[in-house]
């Protein structure tokens, strides 16, 4: 049997403010992705999501994101390898004391946004990264994106590190996911983002824009909670990922 | 032998701004108290802070304070008992985790400011903070005013507490501060706060302002670090304190 | 003709989040109150929010609040009048800026949600907000609960207060709202609720809870954008007031 | 007679924080930068920068910033133009209310820290700001890198621009100073400095790191408030440059 977990990210509110819906997608996924309090959550918030994760048998990971609730956490910030590691950290042991309150454990670590983003190129950042979550807990996976400096900075620290696909995005022949802006790299067709999916479990491969067999881990699959077809897509994977013997499960 | 424990704000910088005298101070006192980002601290000077306080020796204890940073989290803000359980959460959490990965614990939770004076009269306040201790490790010591509802809720809860006594600061006889804006708040002859601090630790007793004696706890002694004669304040405590058998160490 | 303006909070969404049907509720009210960047509302969204009100000719107040995204200003926060002042300074030219930009004029300032309640009560902070205004255009409107201290110091400084009423709440005989916890606070017959602004429109005055008349200026009814139903209330409302001969327009 | 301005960032502190000596560098410069909330600087600070730089009869400007206080606003941020223009209408807005209570006007505005950086070649970045000044007051003048694309935006835009050299500072050939990071790129010679600022006064030009002559404009020269050295170093800049037939004053 084959095993790829599924994660999305929950949590995302802030005060009175709330976006995407994450009962619903909490049926879907195997793995959350809970905001910080840096691009989104606060303490409030984090600690009904928490809940709600446990509840719903889903495995929790601390989401970091750059400290720009006005962003989103979705623009770029100059920081130094050491502000990443500060803020990783800061982030993740805040998140820990929800977890531990209600007596459950962290799965993993997935930056949010820009900090993504960044890190998956800039090896320094993602090296702090990796640090900041060695630092609290060596057990804690880093969930970052295939083929990227987030995986290569985490398996050279010890720290194992799970590869992150995305069903609906066209991938270069180096290995990076190819900008929003250009033609194609966005999928719509969402047979196609299946059998795109299913190929990445399978075999470890997909074909790039450019037409080339690219190899590519897939040790989980990325669920935008904010998508109202998410559901949909996820129930189709769901049905055709089985027939082809690949189950789903959180990361350990 | 008597001991008492000598206590002091530290780390609360913000950014490029700074404040007090961290290094200096840390040679007096044996527990610091380190601010936790909501109102004052970020996370590379909790990483700095929590660095210097281990190596010098002395216990940490986190110190969260209102989400406040323009006022300091001197400013009185009605959150929820469940609001004040979440915040303290947040930033206990965050700061254990530069604790934990340089190798340090925590020994107590102090609250900053407006959080310390509401929770010392509001017990359902109180309750929530000792709530959030409790909840994360039931194992740290809340440091709370001597005689306060904070005292009263670690208590009843289950959660070690710490009596903190004010040298310079005078008593009324229902064992509150007497506020700073009333004469004779505050206390400015050396001599006199050296032999109120002694009174308190060695008859747990204090002289009110009405000419009562009150029954009061010091197991922790506030030194304010930003206070230039602290210093000579504090090394005169301690040699007085020595001749009358009292040494200095943290709580535990 | 009798006249009176409808007034909504306008613009409180911030960064990614939004709240409240901004589109919808500006074809009903003839005044908004624009979110100035402390407790909602971003540089971008107050752009947007006063290009909005301008093309549906709706005239323009500022909306200063607490500086509290995470409470969104619902929050008492125990700040001086001094600070009050420079709070609504700042706010209220930050807003200024984008209307002079659009070439419009604000008409007026009312406070939100903690601010205006403890504005309502506590005269110093409503002489601060009061001073803010006149300071810095004293042609501005000051609106505030009417027979509040807001009205009083607008009125003490020469500046000219509006006097808002709310349809859907009690009052006691001293003039204030009944509080929210109290039973029959909030009126939930659509009905009685028209009945009450109409008779506090035209004979100024209103039953309180005690069953007493209290004498009341009604210059502005306050209309919640958040409410669904807020739609169908304010037609039933200007239907039934067309017929008693009074008119909806904004305040100048 | 030739003329300059000296120009100075001031009311950087942010609540209980302060930095710089603002009353003694304002008996030096002929025109301030204030912080307007956003890198530095809030309400109260801000209220009192107005007063004390009218009181000593210097110019006032706007100094917005990134919406990042922890990074002092020194860290570069992917905003779109339209941000920047909102961000610097709301900040040069919220600035404009207390000029007007204090009854003063603005004369400029200078991007601080990393906008200033970016905006120096980013020539859309610098076309927002631009708009922003001219949609709010297309009497002020943008103080801009001499040579740089914000000194292109203000002239195609019909603003008044101000030409910024840095008379401790090298230029390369292209017109843009030396990073900081390149050895040379700070000059420590003081009588260097002072000769290389009366050159660009006088004759309009510079020798670059390479040794070209550059032709510069030079309308203000940038004084560092937070050097101990700054009062020397004006001392005697403005006895030589008094000896060289230059006076100082403000832009207009």
């Amino acid at each position: 049997m084959l095993y790829v977990d599924l994660n999305c990210d929950l949590g995302e509110g802030f005060g009175s403010y709330s976006i995407g819906n994450d009962e619903g997608i909490l049926e879907l996924v195997t793995s959350a992705n809970i905001a910080c309090g840096y691009h989104a959550g606060d303490p409030m918030i984090m600690n009904r999501t928490v809940a709600l994760a446990l509840k719903n048998n889903v495995a929790i990971g601390a989401h970091p994101g750059f400290p720009d609730i006005m962003g989103f956490g979705r623009r770029y910030m100059a920081i130094t390898p050491q502000e990443a590691k500060a803020y990783v950290m800061y982030q993740l042991g805040a998140l820990q004391a929800f977890v531990t309150a209600h007596g459950g454990v962290i799965q993993h670590v997935k930056p949010h946004g820009a900090l993504y983003n960044m890190a998956a190129t800039d090896y320094m950042l993602a090296r702090g990264i990796a640090e900041a979550i060695y630092d609290v807990n060596p057990q804690l996976i880093f969930v970052g994106l295939a083929n990227s400096m987030m995986i290569k900075a985490a398996e050279e620290l010890g720290l194992r590190a799970a590869s992150e696909v995305f069903a609906d995005r066209a991938y270069s022949k180096d290995g990076n996911l190819v900008a929003r802006g250009i033609s194609g790299a966005v999928i719509h067709d969402k047979d196609l983002c299946i059998r795109r999916a299913i190929e990445m479990v399978k075999n470890k491969s997909v074909t790039t824009i450019e037409g080339e067999v690219l190899t590519i881990a897939a040790d989980t699959i990325c669920i935008h909670g904010d998508n109202p077809t998410a559901l949909d897509f996820v129930a189709a994977l769901r049905e055709t990922a089985e027939e082809q013997g690949i189950a789903f499960k959180a990361l350990k």
